[in-house]
This record gives C-alpha cells, sequence and structure tokens, in this order.
C-alpha cells in the first residue's frame, strides 16, 4: 500500500497540500501521520494528524467543514502529497476563510488579508 | 516587510508551495529561509535554500527552468508560502516532470506514474 512507501520525517509526519478539487485553490498546508494517510485514503474525507490533541481527528469534525478526498497525489521525493478535495461548507481555515493562505503579499511587501470569513469561529468553535 | 512576520521553523525554514499560476496546478513542495523570501520577493524569480549546499540558490540555475513569480500567498498561521508562478522550460521537478506530484494513488492504494519527462535529467544535471 502507497502509505508504507512514503517518506515520513523524524516525527513520523509528512506535509500535505489540500487544493480545491474543482477551482485549484490551494487551501491548507497540514501534516498527516501514517495512520492519517491511511484512514484517508480508506474514508475518502480528509483526517489529520493533531499534535495538541495526540491523534488523529477528522478535518471538519467540529466546524463541520469536511473535505471529500477526490484524488492523491505523491511527490518524487515521496515525502510530501497532494490531496484534491471538495470542501464542504465552503472554508478550509479555522479562522472562517475559504483558504488558510488569505493573506497576500503587496507591492510593499507588507501583508494584506483578501476576502472576508465565511464562518465566525468564535461561533463554531466556541472560543468568544 | 512581510518576511520579518513570518514564522520559520526550528532550522529557520518555511514550506512553500509552488503553483502554476495559469493553470493552478501544484508544481512543487520546497523550503525557504528568511533570505530566500526576502531574495525571492525582491528578484521576482524563485530562489530556494539548499541544505547540500548551505545556501540560497535560484530555482533552475543548472537546468534553466526558472520559475517567474507572480503572486505571493501567505497562510493564516504565516508557517507557510504559496508561490504563484510561470514555469519556464515546462518541468518544475529535478526528474524532468512537469511537476513534482506526478505519481497518482490508484483506487488499489498503490503509486502510478502519470505523464512523460519533459527533459532528460542525465543530460541535465550530468549524472547521466
Amino acid at each position: 500500500m502507497f502509505w508504507d512507501e512514503l517518506k515520513y520525517d523524524d516525527k513520523g509526519l509528512i506535509a500535505a497540500i489540500f487544493q480545491d478539487a474543482q477551482s485549484g485553490e490551494v487551501l491548507t498546508l497540514a501534516w498527516m501521520n501514517r495512520e492519517a494517510v491511511q484512514k484517508t485514503w480508506e474514508d475518502k474525507r480528509v483526517w489529520l494528524y493533531r499534535r495538541s490533541h495526540g491523534r488523529i481527528m477528522m478535518k471538519g469534525e467540529q466546524s463541520g467543514n469536511v473535505q471529500n478526498v477526490q484524488e492523491m497525489l505523491v511527490d518524487c521525493d515521496r515525502d510530501a502529497i497532494v490531496v484534491k478535495i471538495e470542501q464542504v461548507g465552503g472554508a478550509a481555515c479555522h479562522k472562517g476563510y475559504r483558504s488558510c493562505f488569505f493573506e497576500l503579499v503587496t507591492d510593499e511587501a507588507e501583508l494584506a488579508a483578501q476576502g472576508e470569513p465565511l464562518f465566525d469561529p468564535a461561533a463554531v468553535y466556541g472560543k468568544g
């Protein structure tokens, strides 16, 4: 199985890029361990390793914004993955934005937020 | 300047995703240090930190397949970058493929190479 052929780092993790299968927009860079890769492939929904919880968790478990897997690709060094997904709920970022990459570098080398959050993180995660 | 606001890891590096600005195809995941981020922004061509050389090098320096920068985006944790680029020469991968992510995960959970190399690595890098 391909998860046995991947190169995990010294923490047992591999970088995974999550990309909207339709638009091609890059939504998130996150980390998976071997268990998360296998579970994602089997479940056809994205699972990630959460260091803060010490276990794998389904992406969107709390917010409902799960990611349905369309395709998985592995790079030439087998130490990175692209997962093409359908984003349920429209927002991949825990800050409520569609993509985690919502800050654009301007011509003045500053960061400028693009667009608006699609949900209120405080309401969803109860930190408000 | 934005390169001072990024979160570099304990090796001084940040993950960068290189994406074709036209097609949206993810071409490479690579690592930059602060110097590489600044140089890339200033030069409008991609520079990477090469651990094997202990210094930053221009992407495509040897193969001619340089990457012209169109846009840079930073994620919510400021510990990852997306760089939208124009790929000169058509191939981003040192194995000659257009994208480093040329192995597709099949329905049998195996890896299957997609497409053909656009150049011969042995001829370009002199390892033949």
